[in-house]
């Protein structure tokens, strides 16, 4: 039985298109979602793994490798044909132990064949996908740390056990948090590419909405699912069409010149900001469509690219989504 | 030698109200029952396991597997006749370290055999039952987390060890816990299903019967249980009878207005409070042998299903009972 | 050389009343005692254990079984004959290990069979009599809780190390400890039974009696001994009688009332404190040869029954024991 | 090469006084040495070993055992003649792990022959001797109480790694202390049999013939060593004499008065000042070949029974000393 | 596919500095980089070690040994050819165990073959190289004390699991951090070599200059590598060339006397300050290809040198790189 | 390649006074040099290590001794030569284990062989010799006093992992501190002989020598070490006649009444200070050549001897060198 349809989630239009861009381009880097209990943080991300598009890969081989050149040499692959799988989307569960995060000495193989073999972790399985941490404010720093180092260079490091592997991990670190259980250091922040912030509807009718569809989904999932399946391929289409079209897309000096305003004067630390904003508007431009990057397409993920990497401005009491739509207002008008 | 009996609690409505609901729909979620000590919390929980309707299940199956097709490939069954087992009520002991919560690596045929098998814990145990902690909020906040993590998503899933795992583990969770020894984060509150406060009577004629009542059971166990055997085995017929008729129980239009509406007016964040009032006065309405959900199953069902889900009020000082309450009578009239 | 003998022991009527009550039901629960460092504590229980009648068991059984049937079985018993033992009167030592009290895989046998089986603990050595905690509130929560949950169900439950264990373990808890030293929780206070407090004595004459059996003792305990083996021999045909009797002891609807009464009056949180009070004065009727309870009876046990489960009043600063003889005088009269 | 000779220790009478008296009585209890830092605390107790009368004690037992019928069965004894051995004067050396002082199984016979043998530690090895703890207040307060209850209770009870073992372990606790360094809990002071207080002499002259004495000794030990002989043989043959002619020493009903009276006059807590002050005056007594306690014993031993269970009195600034001189004074005129 | 070429960096002529020197002489010791996030501290180390010369070495050997005779005795060296090697530029991974950073004992020859084999960690691998930790200002003192040792003496020694063993590790340590994260001990700061701050550039053809050449690396990395491939190599001859030169360039008395008076009037504890600027100024001579030190290179290379040197002064409000900036210019004129 | 030699260090001569008087007399206790970072503490230590004379010692023997006879018996020695081995000087590495330092099970033998072998840690090497340790105030206080017992004793006495072990380690313990860094415990203070402060020097010219001679060290070490080499050997010379004549120095009894009366106007504590200020002083008086110890002798030696054992004065703001010698002028004139 399949999870509740991304199509079919009401509203939350912030937190769909930062997912949707990182799927095309997921050098964009993570998506941080911040936003109180109970506003479908989760129910989002499993919705996106039945949406992606499948990725051709060995069948047998530990990290999805996608051909047989790039198999790491201490993994043990039988089954080396080529074959189409689903978008790996890794859930880290709670109490995992770091040794099944990025891999570990094979304790049965030490055992039993006195020989050290390396088994891979959660890491080698995301490859090529997504990594989603439920809660990624309550992980410990040094782990979250890690994972980000791992997402950022696309590889996997272990010095343990007397181990020394390095093996590939390219993949989108999706994290949830709620504001209100304690924060990440800024230093984390400025790692993860896009923020978004998702919050209850308001409004009674949106509301009923949202109850109505769960609840036709949970007392009777197979026809709501069968209901927004065309949903869904459409928009992996769509998707699928953007990834191709990205290498086209350009940018003019004049868009870099914005990315470099917006940046200065938000006062934004480093030049993290303005390369994820050029990244994440070339890669909506592709969705668009669209052969260059314009401003429209600047201002729409603004928000998304640098809302976390503001500064706290004690003497601005607006938060950082309107210090971020005030200045776009007034850099790209 | 059975315990006391679930019907012979004097008073108490409102937890056993609760209980009988998560009996009915086990998709309502969790139950949390605050109270001081001394007020029978535990005696209920124990009480409601022999009051359940026994399940069939696969006789060998670890995860007590409806049928055969549902059996773990990880679970060596040779017994796969299906029988009828009483529902499994499980109770966390205090001191249970996580491996035999959540199971581990079996270390004795790791040992002897040298093969890596998964020995299952106390969460396959209570596959399809309860799974009761005395004094929840003394857990320590990951264990309690992980153990809401599985109970929402019906799925026990094991990395550690070098094992990598996951099996069926579907139970309402039934927490009780002192107010005064330390909160629940509101995080986890929210993913509790239903929760009831439970007071010592105040009134000399209950105390009385309370303790004639106890009295009676401890000086003659067996004469006591066989009186009140009957009234047990009718409540359960109710139960079998309501979990037939929940699938029929219509909630039209207004229902799902009026969910909104006491939401909305209540404050509370995200959108599970709309859904579990209406799974709640569901299962209540199929109780009473009705066909459709009517404002008064609403109003019965809603201090439990809202309670646990107010933000302070600092302006409000009114218990969070007294404020569902008096926000009932606003919205529904 | 036994040790200081029970009836010996100068003045301290109420904590050989608590103990002398236990050993009539021990359904009544354990026994807290309070006091100054110096005051015998220990010299009692270890009287105890020598006064207290032998029990009828299995021979070779570690539950000390009272017949076959009830041989738990994890446990290889090879000598089945039913023999009579001292009451078991368990010391928990300080710096027993946590495996050592619940039990715990058997390493030896694992190690040289390969095979899982249970090394019992002292819970299982405790079963059908006494465990004593010398300094109870210096004992972590955690451990003081698990003790309490099996005195209180009469069943050990083991769920760690691979192991699944469960067996009788029905006895009676006596815990010293000197408030000065850090207290216990209200809510491990609660499931105490009966606490007592003791004293140096003021006087004189009577310190210098005290002094003299205790000078006596160490210098000549063999004749010491022969002189009082009398009066305690006389004290256990009391309590062997009493429990023969205890199941005639009637309490009428007036007694029950006396009991609800007094608890609501002194405010006692949930309805432990009348269950203990009346299971007390029911021992204590029969320890008198009376076959009802009076309201001499509760007046006697009281202050044993309800002194620790009071609230703190910031107004009354009266201590506990005052404030129960207060309400007594009260209510009854 | 010795230690220095007790005998030559210049002044720190009190010191000697103590641990000659428990050298007579070992039953008086452990000696606890308060003092500055470079006092010759640590140098008292070296010389007391080489001082004390040997004992006889079968050759191959682990535990002194004094003739066959006393070896644990859990021994392995070869050499079962019973020779004279050195009394034993243990030394917890610093950073000795608990498993060493209490003993622990035998990891060697377990890895080799798969059998749970129990390693005494050092509580056997001090049966019937002296256990040394420098700087006792360092010491963890469990692994203070341990020591002082196997003291007390003369029995090692070992509950841990599967093991359930019980050896005899009477032995006088020598503690010293630097009172800067952090207290003991009054808790465990109690159960100290006597205290004393060492400072460095004020006087030239006496500190004069510290230093020619210790001077002597390092430039050349066995010639000073030599040349005090004779003293410490004095002296272990008065104190042999004063442990054959304790058994007669009388204490008339007017000395068990003065102790009561004293004690109940500094307001000690329960009762062990009396018993304690009793067994040392009875010492002394011994000591100095006199066949009953008298007035002037209990004065000579007070301070040292007495001054280390005073309670606090905010109200009166004198130190504990000055205080129970004060009250002795009083008392005993 | 090559990192990020070094030359390609725009600005951060700071930075970019103190690694040319430790490159020239690796004798002057770490260099810590503070700055903001995001501003290429780890784009420059990478870069660093594709520019840097390559090294002769003994094939087979895990510390990089230049010849035959230096290879250590616990290595088993099959392949004893010498060859060319690139510089190695460890990069220590976020959770690297200590046992990884110093080596260990090797588990699988233990467990195999029953032998003590010592198996080398990073400290090993980074002989005659370069060892790089990002956010040094994280880890542990006792980890950034270690590292240093060894950087300092260029030998790692290790004491630990029975084994014994110590090899040549002589390396240049490059730490960078975050001031705003906690900082280091001064004790650790003064045995860094040299300190370079980095900030992100204010000016927006700066700022743009930065994006254009790293959209252009981002979308064909091939041909950005080719670009900027001959400046790299230039600037490595100009290195191996003052590598040669070094040992020819002289500095007179009254550079000596340059350097104690800028120390002194900076009040730079210690005298590791006039060493470093000394080494650092003779580098940048060669470098410079100049034949003698003159007061112009001591004026380029003394903030580096000093700046984290400096005691706090609670007078002077002015930055430390101010500071030094000041006294050189009073100093030097 | 030798270190830096000790005669070529520039001033600083009250640390190396200090330490040859350990070299001359071990028995004056371990050596605490406190400082500001990069004054050298560390190199005048290695430089000691190539000054000092050998020692004659069994060649195989792992406690360094002296003849066959004192070779410990848990030791399997096959070479028993008996050579020339330089004093050994071990240098305490950050990180090394607690099981490297005292020694420990030797674990390959345990496993392989099946049998309990002591392997000796760092203790049994400094046998004889001095043991180096930087920053020990940073090290656990149990772990510095545990080095000081030993010291003291000259006994390693290990009891853990079932071992009982003791084996003779006299060394001299010196240890380098930044006061800025934590301070030692006063007990731990006493326990060190002599202490000495190094600063940076002041003086331009001074601090010119210094870079000059480091500098041309770090240049040409084999030239700068031909060099030195005599001065160094004539200092070796002076040494070792010092000890012989060691014995022969008198101290007469107005010698000792200085130390005394140094000592009570100083007020410090115990009598340590005076047996170490009398050791120092004829050591000393052995190293000029004098048979007998003068004030002179006594007054150079003072400040090293006394200054670590001073009472924080509130009320005297001078520091504790200032105080020794006004008190030294005074009561010596």
């Amino acid at each position: 039985m399949g999870p509740f349809p991304f199509s079919a989630i009401v509203g939350q239009e912030d937190m769909k298109q930062a997912m949707i861009l990182t799927a095309i381009d997921p050098g964009i880097g993570g998506v941080l979602v911040f936003g109180d209990r109970g506003t479908g943080k989760s129910t989002a991300v499993r919705g996106l793994a039945a949406l992606l598009p499948p990725i051709a890969a060995v069948a047998g081989c530990p990290v999805n490798s996608e051909h047989e050149g790039q198999i790491p040499d201490w993994a043990k692959v039988t089954d080396r044909e080529v074959v189409q799988k689903p978008t790996p989307v890794i859930d880290l569960p709670l109490g995992a132990t770091e040794d099944r995060v990025v891999g570990a000495l094979d304790i049965e193989k030490a055992l039993t064949l006195g020989e050290k073999a390396f088994e891979p972790g959660l890491l080698a399985r995301a490859n090529r996908g997504y990594l989603y941490i439920d809660e990624v404010n309550l992980l410990e720093d040094h782990l979250v740390d890690l994972l980000l180092d791992v997402a950022q260079s696309g590889l996997n490091v272990v010095e343990r056990e007397g181990l020394s592997i390095r093996h590939a991990a390219r993949f989108v670190l999706v994290g949830s948090g709620n504001p209100e259980e304690g924060e990440l250091r800024p230093q984390l922040l400025d790692r993860f590419g896009l923020s978004v912030e998702v919050t209850s509807p308001k409004d009674i009718d949106t509301r009923i909405e949202v109850i109505r569809r769960r609840d036709a989904y949970d007392r009777d999932p197979t026809s709501f699912l069968t209901n927004w399946r065309g949903t869904d391929m459409d928009l992996r289409a769509q998707i699928v069409m953007a990834r191709g079209a990205l290498g086209q897309v350009e940018a003019g000096e004049d868009r870099l010149r914005d990315c470099a305003e917006l940046c200065v004067a938000l006062g934004s630390d480093g030049l993290r900001g303005e390369l994820t904003l050029l990244r994440a508007a070339r890669a909506l431009a592709a969705f668009d469509s669209d052969t260059s990057v314009t401003r429209d397409h600047l201002r729409r993920v603004a928000p998304s690219a640098l809302r976390h990497r503001l500064r706290r401005d004690p003497l601005d009491e607006a938060g950082s989504t309107t210090r971020v739509e005030r200045v776009v207002e007034e850099v790209l008008g």
